[in-house]
């Protein structure tokens, strides 16, 4: 098997465009999440991410990377989330995933995505920010740091996590969620959606017996 | 179909293990990775993680968030990047899982996982961590900045990308790569790990059409 070597002066000398295609490619799948917020007159905003990560479970934490609004990329997800302190993830499904794709197109603020896109918007009591209605997974989080991130400008939030839903039918014995009876869909790169199966589940490793299939 | 939806003041109340399975299932799917390091007397470790995620093409920056060693739970990962300011980022394929999955088991810090899970080392010139041998995407990071995260003890770590190996069949026309060729795993929660398919590849959205299939 052919195998191609990238240097560090390999990757400096790429196009913008071609090392953005192949850094992007490197943490391999990630699952989408439409992220929906609002700002402090009710303008709404929906979102496709793939950089939203776990940080911790006690408190439940999650976490993501934004890029600010620079004007000439306008981008509108970090400056709602500062006005407001708080988001939602909300999952999608394959037969969404070209919906979902459609909300990183550059709409300006006074469009909002859930219109633009086809996702109907669902207010929840007590929470500043508008859930993607019918979403197999809906997570409210709100704001606990901000970190601005002076290697390259993006910014990290994290967020604690505040109110959750997921189909009953989702709910493993012991607690965790089965995300294929979700049918959450995994990205790959930038542009590519697929949903994967039910995949094989092991047991927690110990240092005296091989891992094995549950 | 029936809801369940889930408070802060319900997550509270969970036992560690249940909200541990529940809150590591909300960011989806990810693909795990082995990281390969070792301490300055050349002893080597390799953990699987999922908590890596991209942080931006220019430069080539890839994060992940680590534990640090508490003694209770023998952490080795983060000790050895700030010793020797490096590590490797390896993929795997779904026959290694178990494998992969086995690195997970709590190790004394003088029994390296490479030889206790069955993974060959491979030491690349001018690069002071492991890769693992034979795996089908090799990624070798140094350490650009570290911040301890004070919110709940966690550590992030941001790595430049000092250089790449990936087989030539998995690189596209246009400077991505083809996850499904390398074969790489997805990973739901902590335990269940699924190989997924080709999927569907969007184009570039932009406003006046919608997303449609390359």
């Amino acid at each position: 098997m052919s195998v191609i070597t990238v240097t560090s002066q390999e990757l400096a000398d790429m196009s913008g465009e071609e090392r953005a295609l192949l850094i992007n490619s490197l943490p391999g799948y990630k699952t989408g999440m439409l992220v929906g917020t609002c700002d402090t007159h009710d303008q709404t905003n929906l979102a496709i991410i793939s950089s939203h990560f776990h940080l911790g479970s006690n408190p439940p934490l999650l976490a993501m990377i934004l890029r600010p609004n620079t004007g000439k990329s306008e981008r509108h997800t970090l400056g709602n989330i500062l006005d407001t302190r708080s988001w939602t993830l909300n999952g999608f499904t394959l037969d969404r995933a070209a919906r979902a794709h459609q909300t990183s197109a550059p709409y300006p603020k006074t469009q909002s995505e859930f219109d633009a896109c086809g996702f109907e918007k669902e207010w929840l009591p007590a929470f500043a920010a508008p859930f993607v209605k019918d979403a197999p997974l809906q997570i409210g989080c709100v704001l606990r740091e901000h970190h601005p991130l002076t290697i390259n400008g993006t910014h990290m939030v994290i967020g604690e996590v505040q109110r959750l839903h997921y189909p009953a039918a989702a709910r493993r014995l012991d607690g965790a969620l089965a995300l294929d009876v979700m049918g959450l869909v995994a990205i790959a790169g930038l542009d590519t959606y697929t949903q994967p199966d039910e995949g094989l589940r092991l047991a927690p490793a110990n240092t005296d017996t091989a891992s094995a299939a549950l």
